[in-house]
């Protein structure tokens, strides 16, 4: 049976699970690839450092000119988080004729076009399946399985952290620094989990998807995001009281000025898929002009759900799908831009708006005014449970009808000013 | 740009939808492809009919031989259904040099052999994303995108008219018969619904995923089947009290004795992805080694998701993808059977058993006696509404832990001859 060398760069938890493949299960590997892959070098920083993989004789090295030297390599896997020496290494291995599979979103999500533009130029390709979601095949069902389609929407849980604390939060009722505090105990958040609840992660997650998906080229700091540090409790429960609950929403939209992008907690109907996403798994709905209304959900991180996305990228390179789709799909190729951003205060959807009053009947009709002068309709108006008021301060929740952020945004401006209005606690989109 | 000459072979709903993506949105197949996709040919028996696409001067012929001679057509797509004259027609194709683009299920699922021996002969290729599951890319998902994985298990609704059926049921608590009618008016169910409603289409779209993702060669008619029909309102309701919905479940599980086919109505959790399946959407849900579980839903069928499918295998093929993965997965070629099928009595779950009977007090030591006999334990019993009862029978429901499906036989056997038995009313399986 013919071989394929391949090697992999970065041996941390990812690493060790994809070695684990390709050295307990080369059987399956070779009847998907019709061809043995044959792991030939494993780089590390550490020689000395304990791995979770036992690996063959003379396959570890901290020496990655040996992978680079070496012309029986064709496919390296790259693992390296972050953005330098990632990129440096990545251009090395394409221009020493390696195709490269690699699992960082934030190099991608930062030197795309640059590191797409080279692969091009040297006749090589950049895999890339386990960027985004972890198992989830997400880039391969947008670049290939929906082909056919215009797609008109995305919306994901992209950060399984951030689902694993506002799954808690909806199920116990708990405050977000308690279930914060567990979600590191258990392993589910990083010491410093910044990056995941502040939005970051799955804006960078969604700048990759809205680029197959839309052929955007985004910048994935501009992409408005609001993580979920500073949830409540109590929204979380007058959510569910309305029949929803809030899950940290990665969105991209089609609309008539260009392609609306949003990260924010947003509320989710009970029932629909999205909402009943638990854990912390990751989830995709994709709307295709075609297709209609298509759901993908599974472990977005991990190590063997991402060395699964990994091999499969490995797989598809060895055999060849991999450089028609790279060729054929001219990602991020200058010139293939084919819709720009839509300002997201023009994104319409549905509110929910808590308000801390201190006087319910004459705020009411302030509140209502304020919103009525932004062309905003309200769908309905809940107060509730009198006995969580405390010093006389009583939470009312409006759930309006569509209207654009920047609607939203003046209202709610205007509204600081009465006096009655303790603060404007909480605003929510509300996804339909 | 380089062209791709695309002929269809049967132009009814679906037909017309793939010709409309062809035709309208040349542009986004074009690029997802790097060439046209140039629709050359429309074959049809009658030539006078009316027909949902408006196609251009000289497309539409009732002459099959014009696109075998036509040396600009490579790809066919075929969308007869039935096995006959279907099946002469793909070998004809086939042989005149032309790849094949399907969505008719139960000709791969009787003759997958056959054809795909002959395709790998003649060096062509067979594509069938659409006839599985409709929109869902659930081939490409198993055959490439977890091509990682040793899959441990596939559950599926592969039936939209059934879901549609036991959704309305669960959701409105209504009989079989009023919401099959209703289904029919709707256009969700056939005039003569008995392929859906038997089990049959499942059963014939779970022999081609066993085949994709065990390895197993199946003749789908030796499935173990059961249909919707018979199923009754009152299962719904106290399946619903115990925190159940009940499913049509295509199940394909590895057992230690071989793979466990099963194709019947059973309890899914409310809040598991399955069980929240709605209307006529499929869903697919499969556990792999590394991944874990992954969850896809869409449209099971309709114009415009199958035609999704059709087109997206179009893609494939044109530009080379298609041919690849046909010659390395050697599907249906003999000697690459991996699994041998496991007798369904082995299969282990949990049993919902319902039993109408006369006496309560003294028929509960019998049921239970006859249960432990077979080494079956009860999770739990329940007795409900006596208002149901008529005549003095009153229903009674057993939730047994795991046990297989021969020893419930086996009990429920002994059961028949007790006196205060009225009957065996229902046995649903459990979905864990």
């Amino acid at each position: 049976m013919e071989k394929t060398g391949v090697a992999i760069v970065g041996m941390g938890t990812v690493g060790a699970g994809v070695a684990r493949l390709l050295l307990d299960h080369g059987d399956r590997t070779a009847r998907h690839a019709g061809r043995t892959l044959w792991l030939t070098h494993a780089v590390v920083r550490d020689l000395e450092k304990a791995r979770d993989v036992e690996l063959p004789e003379g396959v570890l090295t901290d020496d990655l000119q040996r992978v680079i030297d070496d012309p029986e390599v064709s496919v390296v896997v790259q693992l390296i988080g972050g953005i330098e020496p990632a990129k440096s290494i990545m251009l090395q291995l394409l221009e020493s004729g390696k195709d490269v599979v690699t699992a960082n979103k934030a190099l991608l999500a930062q030197h795309g076009p640059e590191l797409f533009d080279r692969a091009r130029e040297l006749g090589r390709s950049i895999a890339f399946e386990a960027s985004v979601a972890g198992g989830i095949p997400i880039i391969a069902n947008i670049s290939q399985c929906l082909s056919a389609n215009q797609i008109e929407s995305l919306q994901g849980i992209l950060n399984g952290t951030c689902n694993f604390i506002v799954s808690k939060m909806d199920a116990e009722g708990a405050d977000y620094s308690v279930t914060v505090a567990e979600a590191q105990q258990l392993g589910y958040a990083e010491a410093d989990p910044t990056m995941d609840v502040d939005g970051t992660d799955a804006a960078q997650k969604l700048a990759i998807l809205a680029h197959l998906a839309f052929g955007a080229r985004v910048d994935w700091s501009q992409i408005p995001r609001r993580g979920i540090d500073g949830l409540q409790a109590v929204d979380f429960k007058y959510a569910k009281h309305l029949g929803y609950r809030i899950k940290l929403i990665a969105l991209a939209r089609l609309t008539e000025s260009g392609l609306a992008l949003d990260v924010s907690p947003m509320l989710v109907k009970i029932g629909q898929p999205l909402a009943e996403v638990r854990a912390n798994y990751n989830a995709v709905g994709v709307v295709g002009d075609a297709v209609g209304p298509v759901f993908f959900q599974g472990q977005g991180a991990g190590q063997m759900p991402t060395a699964s996305a990994v091999v499969a990228d490995l797989i598809d390179t060895a055999v060849g799908r991999t450089s028609i789709t790279f060729e054929t799909l001219e990602l991020w190729a200058k010139g293939h831009e084919r819709v720009g951003l839509a300002d997201v205060g023009s994104l319409v959807s549905r509110y929910y708006l808590r308000f801390n009053v201190q006087d319910v009947p004459s705020v009411l009709s302030k509140i209502s005014g304020a919103l009525g002068r932004n062309g905003i309709s309200i769908a309905s108006v809940y107060q509730h449970d009198v006995d969580l008021s405390k010093e006389g301060i009583v939470p009312v929740v409006i759930v309006t009808k569509n209207t654009s952020q920047s609607a939203v945004d003046t209202a709610l401006e205007e509204l600081k000013s009465v006096d009655a209005i303790d603060a404007v606690a909480e605003t929510f989109k509300i996804l339909d």
